[in-house]
């Protein structure tokens, strides 16, 4: 199967390696690793053990053409490269899957490349690229696919299955709505709040932030769930995700939030990946992993004055501003 | 006919003084200005003349009960007192009118009481409130009425002539979503650039203060309209709006515009109603005017940077933060 991997950071390296060590024809659109990975390959170290392989390795997508399957690993906030990078791979027959946060990523895909090829997948996995063409595999990798606006079809299956042949473990989603916002009553509160708590707490409810004030450090999860002020701000938001995912008719459990602080608990100081771009001083994912939701969520009629608060603050913080 | 003016600033104060005078029942729900105007009643300087009226006065919903009419005149900032406020005036048949500004709030109507006999009007006239019960009328006074998803109705029609009959001029709009944002062609880039000015051109287009920097005097109209780089962001809002406006298939005219801009050349050092709020520290009519347009751009799948990094401003900016 010809497959492209756009976008290969932590994520796309990591996936795309393992689809390339299992005897796909995987394409790596590159950039800045272009040198690196064409000269050396990808190395994957994984408590699941360490591999190295050799994906052909592009700087423009004309060289690749039309694939069977793309994959996209972009950060969302380089969603506007879309429509410049994806044409070239897109043939009548190709899927287009997404495995990038938040919402709203397959419909910008449809939007530009129409809905009927377009599907989604979520990434449950810590990851680390350490060097151009070094990833480093914590932990986890499972993969949670489905469709776009239809439930999952034969081809769902069979790219299911085509990953899990890969090593990935891959699950499909009846409904991948469903699955992005049950996902986001985790992102929003860890990845929000151990951002925006750098700023402090009257900050964070206020949404916004006294000029000139000094930043804390990142708040990691540990540290969120052990102050009574924050871990109530977890549930607060969680509740609010949760309400507006049922007012969109995706029927979430309540009883969702206290599964994922209990899983939380057991995660040590963990470091969402907002938290890693911004010590690194890059660009916040807000749209998809905020804004998007927040705008779902106002459009749903339901009142999230924690997540518009969050928000504001956020994209005060974010260091692409 | 009954009416309720709920929302008695300006505004409220203005129009319902017109139909009090008119011979309509009219019930002026108000909180802090409620012993002057039961003492006095509410006075209104107009170059079309002056003229005093005695509305009935109530603190609580409760004392004027079941109405046919219901303006709405409260700052959007406060429609989280629909439910509290509405409920006891709202029989069967009872007509809700929302005189408010910007998007959301005939939704939030309906969200609350259904749909059915619920209707927006958007207000052209400048007026200041000069204390309890003093109203300065200055300029206009056009109402433009619709139906919230719904084509004019007879009732609709009935409305207008109730109006004009009280001497205010009033239209009946086919598409009330479509008249809501042409207006905001208007409202986004004056309203928002004449606060968001205030932390200079830079701050306004990429959508953050620098922290600690001083702010400049509200921009007015014609300072906007003097200055190239800011009259190029002007039509840049508009042009955003307006492909907005037409991605939710409302069909605005590209060139409405050059004749806004052209006629608002006019109107001199005009300052535009977010401008007084917030020289006055008041809360800012961010939802309605700003981020629930956003919300429907993103929808709606159309890029909107500059109303993106303006509203991110007007949130830092935003008194009630």
């Amino acid at each position: 199967m010809k497959v492209a991997m756009v976008g290969c950071g932590a994520l796309g390296s990591y996936y795309g390696a393992r689809l390339c060590r299992d005897g796909q024809e995987t394409h790596f659109l590159l950039r800045s690793d272009y040198e690196a990975v064409r000269r050396h390959g990808v190395r994957v170290r994984s408590p699941e053990g360490d591999f190295h392989v050799r994906p052909q390795c592009a700087r423009r997508p004309e060289e690749i053409g039309f694939c069977d399957l793309v994959l996209i690993g972009l950060k969302t906030t380089a969603n506007d490269q879309f429509a410049r990078l994806l044409p070239p791979l897109i043939g009548r027959a190709t899927l287009l899957l997404t495995l990038q946060n938040g919402l709203g990523n397959e419909r910008q895909l449809a939007a530009l490349f129409g809905g009927q090829n377009v599907l989604g997948g979520l990434c449950f996995v810590c990851l680390n690229r350490l060097e151009p063409g070094l990833i480093q595999h914590s932990a986890h990798g499972r993969v949670v696919i489905g469709e776009y606006q239809r439930r999952p079809q034969a081809r769902t299956h069979d790219i299911a299955l085509l990953m899990r042949h890969a090593g990935v473990p891959c699950e499909v989603t009846e409904n991948l709505e469903r699955a992005h916002w049950e996902k986001l009553v985790w992102n929003i509160p860890f990845n929000g709040l151990g951002v925006a708590g750098t700023a402090g707490y009257d900050a964070v409810t206020q949404g916004t932030r006294p000029p000139g004030s000094r930043l804390d450090p990142c708040l990691t999860t540990d540290r969120l769930l052990s102050d009574p002020r924050w871990e109530s701000l977890v549930r607060e938001l969680m509740a609010e995700v949760i309400a507006a995912a049922n007012a969109l008719g995706l029927k979430v459990r309540g009883d969702l939030a206290g599964q994922q602080i209990a899983k939380t608990l057991t995660m040590g100081a963990y470091k969402a990946s907002t938290l890693v771009d911004f010590e690194r001083g890059q660009a916040l994912e807000l749209e998809s992993l905020f804004l998007e939701p927040l705008c779902q969520a106002r459009q749903a009629g339901v009142a999230t004055p924690r997540l518009a608060a969050l928000c504001a603050l956020l994209q005060q913080l974010n260091p692409a501003c």
